[in-house]
């Protein structure tokens, strides 16, 4: 990674855990990624799951992008709440999602995808009862088995959904989440032949007179293949913006790391390592370790829900500030309630992440 | 696990994922545990960083609790909020939490734990400029090598507290986090070694005139042990209140199941396995994995941030409602907002999870 400690030797936030983004580095990841897709005259679609801060997602649109993509249902709402006209809810929405969508479709262009007729009729009610429309998506699963239609069954769901009134069929997506984080030549084999694969579907849809308007997918792992590809129509990445260890490791990627988690040591009362206020509350241990960023060659490991070492302590001491990268930026940001935004000379602005859990 | 399909059949959330308490169960649970202290007149303080959520702890205090414990200065603010009267923070405080627990002070008790000299002239100063006192605990490590001093090392911590104006000396804390997950025999012998321990200690400091009020520490795993031994006058247990798999399956804790996170199933392509709407931010993966209550018989793996695959199927299809237990209550809860708490019928409360974290 390249030498940060200059700038977060600048920054003092008044509490810890708390996530901090470095907004050069941020506003340099946001620049690249749309002047990429604008090269090549495809839409940039920021996935909003990995941030959920809708302050963050208006910076995206006002640079290029053409909307948020969502998760969840409750990201939708946030984001239409906070000022963003245009979501896609990129995972099958559950039964009791539609008329909760048809409710924010009266105030924004709500899309969604559907990998089921089941889908699609609940879709179509709930927006017929609404009085509105919503841009459909149909699914079609790489390989991930996690949701989608096999390719082969595409075409018949569009076709449905193509005679349901309050839906706009808008396309098809091709997401492939188990490809964003391989090495980079496994990553451009297996990109390579789910291309294949994806260009046979467009042409079998565009034989049955299907053309489809829209094709989104790809990620931060696999953009530059996607744009080079030229299959896709609009991009879903999500983490070059903020960036983690998980895909800094990769080597490839153009981004910089622009999130970062200050903590305190708490305890230090031993040779071997010190003890800092950041557990598994603050640090969601899916994905690679954290990273130690500051004190420079030292290792976290958990030490519960609230604490961790930092091993060998590097010269820390009781009440000094820590700094780690986030193994991985999607769960770890689900965990927190906003974002400390630093200038270079530690200015700190504050960004909620309004479009966290929400269920009461 | 006793037969909850019947009650949970009853459960209809409005939304998913979400966490459902048993109302039964929690209630059972909190009055097992009371009655337990209770009969050998040791206070309950129950620990608040599993539940975060002062609704359910002024049940606690209802119950005979005589207050909270917190792991943070956030959780110590919330609970003050939620009107708990009494708090003792149980984790090491960061320089910049004792301004605003002095702040606390002034309309609740509060205590704090410490592990060193400077730690101790930081919360004096504090208090001294709020003209307000801590309850001050003197911190013990029982060996985690996480917080705490050698208990060689409490006498002379002790006298600097007694030295410093604004704190009141209040006792000792010995926690034994990592006694509490071990089976009933290696629990046994590890809490007898820790007792013996923890009693010299005592002997030494009322040799040295200094007898301490309170000895606080315990835990849902070593309640029982700890209550028979005799050496604490308050126990810290939390999860007892909810209770996981990874306390359920120590087999010999007589606390009912009362959370369970629904799911819905939102993608049924496969005969291998469904996907539900749960993954890494609805199920924090620290602990033993998430058991499957509803379909019996199947299991869960995570399929990324916001899914998961039910292995095999049991029977669900695509828009049923799925029950899990999670695995570790408290980083779980840690991703949500609240809990939807259910009666027997069914009927459904809300209850915020409102000691979440807050960093805004």
């Amino acid at each position: 990674m390249q030498d940060v400690s200059g700038f977060l030797s600048n920054v003092k936030p008044p509490m810890t855990p708390v996530l901090v983004v470095r907004r050069a580095a941020l506003e340099s990841n946001l620049a690249l990624m749309q002047a990429a897709c604008d090269a090549k005259g495809v839409r940039l679609r920021a996935h909003g799951k990995m941030h959920k801060c809708s302050a963050l997602g208006r910076l995206q649109l006002a640079g290029g992008a053409v909307g948020l993509c969502c998760q969840t249902v409750g990201e939708a709402e946030a984001y239409v709440a906070g000022g963003i006209g245009d979501v896609l809810v990129t995972a099958p929405v559950p039964p009791w999602g539609w008329a909760r969508l048809a409710a924010l479709a009266g105030h924004a262009r709500v899309g969604a995808v559907m990998d089921s007729a089941r889908q699609a009729h609940a879709a179509s009610a709930a927006a017929a009862a609404a009085g509105v429309t919503f841009e459909a998506f149909v699914d079609v699963d790489p390989g991930m088995g996690r949701a989608g239609v096999a390719p082969a069954d595409a075409p018949a769901l569009v076709q449905t959904i193509r005679g349901l009134p309050g839906l706009n069929w808008a396309g098809i997506q091709g997401y492939c989440g188990h490809h964003q984080h391989l090495l980079p030549a496994e990553r451009a084999a297996a990109h390579s032949a789910w291309t294949r694969e994806l260009r046979q579907l467009l042409a079998d849809l565009r034989s049955a007179g299907l053309a489809p308007g829209q094709v989104t997918g790809g990620g931060t792992g696999t953009a530059a293949m996607d744009l080079a590809a030229g299959v896709y129509t609009e991009i879903q990445a999500g983490s070059y913006a903020l960036m983690d260890v998980e895909y800094g490791d990769l080597g490839d990627l153009p981004f910089q790391p622009a999130l970062f988690l200050a903590a305190t040591v708490v305890s230090a009362r031993h040779a071997s390592h010190v003890t800092c206020d950041a557990g598994h509350k603050a640090l969601h241990p899916n994905g690679p370790p954290q990273r130690v960023v500051w004190p420079v060659g030292s290792q976290y490991r958990p030490m519960g829900d609230e604490h961790g070492a930092i091993i060998p302590p590097g010269g820390a001491a009781e009440g000094d500030l820590l700094w780690l990268q986030p193994g991985h930026v999607d769960p770890t940001v689900a965990l927190h309630d906003g974002f400390f935004v630093a200038d270079e000379d530690g200015a700190l602005d504050r960004w909620p992440i309004d479009a966290r859990r929400a269920s009461l």
